[in-house]
């Protein structure tokens, strides 16, 4: 590892702890978009972006942008970034970590004196995670133009989404794709235990996993716990138990295979949820993520053949609905080839690695060229309060990130 | 069945239909106790006690009480009655029936002007459901000094159980037990489907079954549903969905025995319910009902085990708490033996039953003779907004109790 590193760490070691400090309160780290904690993290970066030189704004979208003007007009847009709302009770790094690399290099190149060819923009994007709204990307799919219109209409918190946009300082009307951008480079922590378990530096993302959710309502009868023989019983909870069991096994078994593959059922609630009456509800939600298509259809498969067997067993009914699905998305091939080879000069431990959590950079990719880098995390937790990255190691791919704008400011092609 | 009733079948529908138009506004049956439409049914109630020339009042426990003096002083008192509040969406007869029977045997008395050397009491138990507070048969257990002292303490809707005890004009600071009851007899539908199945009029109860209630909480780790590999997860949904399993394979098993034997998790919940996390924590709160209380044990061993078990399996930790026992309780033998013979007489089909629900009775059977009368509900629904009795059939119950107060008015030794 390189000591000599050309970023800034102090710098990035307070930027860390200054927005870790901006959680809500007996919550650590918790500062979802469209809250006012989230708008106090916003107001901090807004004011280190233009401490930084960079021309602030929030765009259409919701985002927060920081721009540098590059050397040679209309040569397009470098963007780095990623997003500062967390999940409940996590995401001390989980896409803070990326934003504030995207800030330091830009700190960095000022430092140096550095214009590039290209303009330079940093970004927060807007509600990565699943937000209040019940959906996540919200930003990055509103600057490619993909952000659904039937979502302004949703409702949290008395307001519908088109209004939260539009109090952050967005235009929900707007939906362009934006043209202008060359290149996405995201940094991220890997939320995952590969890199710490491979003792590597540097994850050189090669595809992000596809995201499917489905969800399952399971539909019984309810009836008194204390006087309905067990074997005139429509239970929906125990049903709903077998199934939430294929699941886990149909997942370790599809990921025996080469590719990546995790199923989770994160969303589970039951109706009415009274200590003396058989539940007559569940709902649940399935989390998909696969690299490879054939493994999501054979996992698929299995799944509706068992809720097609529990029904036929248990009696209850079982209604299965696609909620989501996005394809995997392979990154830029010539990005990462240029940060193999930035890795490679800077000494840094690296491999190529499948990411199996979603990341604004999927949606960047359908309208520039784009890659990811990720850095080591805590045994791997993430989405938890105890997700923990070493400042050092966040430095180091903020350093991969600073050579690789600068040999992709080079190599793109006008 | 005899149609000669000497109850008033009208007044008795006319009861039932006016405590059922009094449910919370788009979710009927649900008239939960401490709640505003509780007051309202209360208030038609004590209005109806009295026209039937009932001296009203509200106990130091909370509970409604009508009184019709005896001939005879000091004799003590018979007393007739069951639960006005409900389960969410469900009680549109469990508890009101028994009420509003007790109601018209009081009333059919009157008609006829018969005063019982005892003296009568019709009584509307506070809370018999779980209430907001978290317990039951705060009512009951109050009259009888059972009632937890520290439950006076909880907490619901801002404000203590002590309070709202007050509030609906009871005296928590009053805990003594009732030392004049001399006996006490309760009309409910049965809650299960065994009277309709076997095309009986009447169930007359021998015991009702013991109520055990344990708390699981399963703790796994949060991790982030996408990159964690399958094999590196602690999800508390995936053991606890086992648990789930095990608790139903148990009852089923011990439910094969000569008693009645059931167990049901009706509370779940899991944390942090997050569509992208993998859960970390589940509680759940297992329900158990038994008559021998070796099937108890034999059940409560094999749960033990399965925790154990799934422990070392899974990895997650698994906490087992007992959080109630009530020991089964056996009806008076006395008053089995009356309503057989006026069962018997009045031409009511009817056999002798367990009852695996909890009742009011299962307290009062602590300071006096205790029994009850079961009349069949339509497929044994119950804690449901598709429960249902026929008039028919709670009249008929109604006659039984009729006739069976006054033989043991006559029949109770001074």
């Amino acid at each position: 590892m390189n000591n000599n590193l050309t970023v800034d760490v102090a710098r990035i070691e307070g930027d860390l702890e200054a927005l870790a400090a901006l959680t809500d309160e007996g919550r650590p780290y918790t500062r979802r978009a469209f809250t006012p904690m989230f708008a106090r993290g916003r107001a901090y970066l807004r004011q280190k972006f233009e401490e930084a030189g960079l021309e602030t704004a929030i765009d259409a979208a919701g985002n927060l942008v920081g721009r540098r003007a590059g050397r040679q007009p209309n040569a397009g847009v470098i963007m780095l970034g990623s997003h500062s709302d967390t999940v409940p009770d996590g995401g001390r790094f989980d896409g803070v970590a990326g934003v504030v690399a995207a800030l330091e290099v830009a700190r960095a190149l000022s430092d140096r004196g550095i214009t590039l060819k290209h303009d330079l923009e940093v970004i927060d994007f807007l509600a990565e995670e699943v937000s209040i709204f019940g959906v996540s990307c919200i930003g990055s799919r509103g600057m490619i133009g993909a952000r659904p219109s039937e979502w302004l209409s949703r409702q949290a918190q008395g307001k519908s989404l088109a209004e939260s946009i539009a109090e952050i300082g967005g235009d929900p009307t707007k939906s362009l794709p934006r043209s202008d951008v060359r290149a996405f480079l995201e940094l991220h922590i890997e939320q995952g235990p590969v890199l710490e378990r491979r003792r590597l530096d540097i994850g050189v993302v090669t595809v992000i996993a596809s995201i499917t959710r489905i969800e399952l309502v399971v539909e019984g009868r309810a009836d008194h716990a204390g006087t309905t023989p067990m074997n005139l019983r429509r239970d929906a909870l125990a049903a709903a138990a077998r199934l939430v069991m294929v699941i886990e096994d149909l997942a370790k078994t599809a990921a025996t295979g080469a590719a990546h593959f995790a199923a989770t059922v994160g969303e589970f609630s039951i109706e009415p949820n009274a200590a003396n009456v058989v539940p007559h509800r569940v709902r649940m939600l399935v989390d998909i993520r696969a690299v490879d298509e054939s493994d999501l259809q054979w996992f698929r498969t299995g799944l509706d053949r068992a809720v097609g067997g529990l029904t036929l067993l248990t009696g209850v009914s079982i209604e299965s609905r696609l909620v989501s699905t996005n394809a995997a998305t392979s990154m830029d091939p010539q990005i990462i080839e240029i940060l193999d080879s930035v890795c490679g000069d800077l000494g840094a431990g690296y491999h190529r690695m499948v990411s199996g959590a979603g990341h604004d950079a999927a949606f960047l990719s359908r309208i520039a060229k784009t890659g990811m880098v990720f850095v080591p995390c805590k045994e791997g937790r993430s989405h938890a309060s105890e997700e923990w990255a070493e400042t050092a190691d966040v430095a180091l791919g903020t350093a991969v990130l600073f050579e690789a704008v600068q040999r992709l400011d080079r190599c793109l092609e006008n």
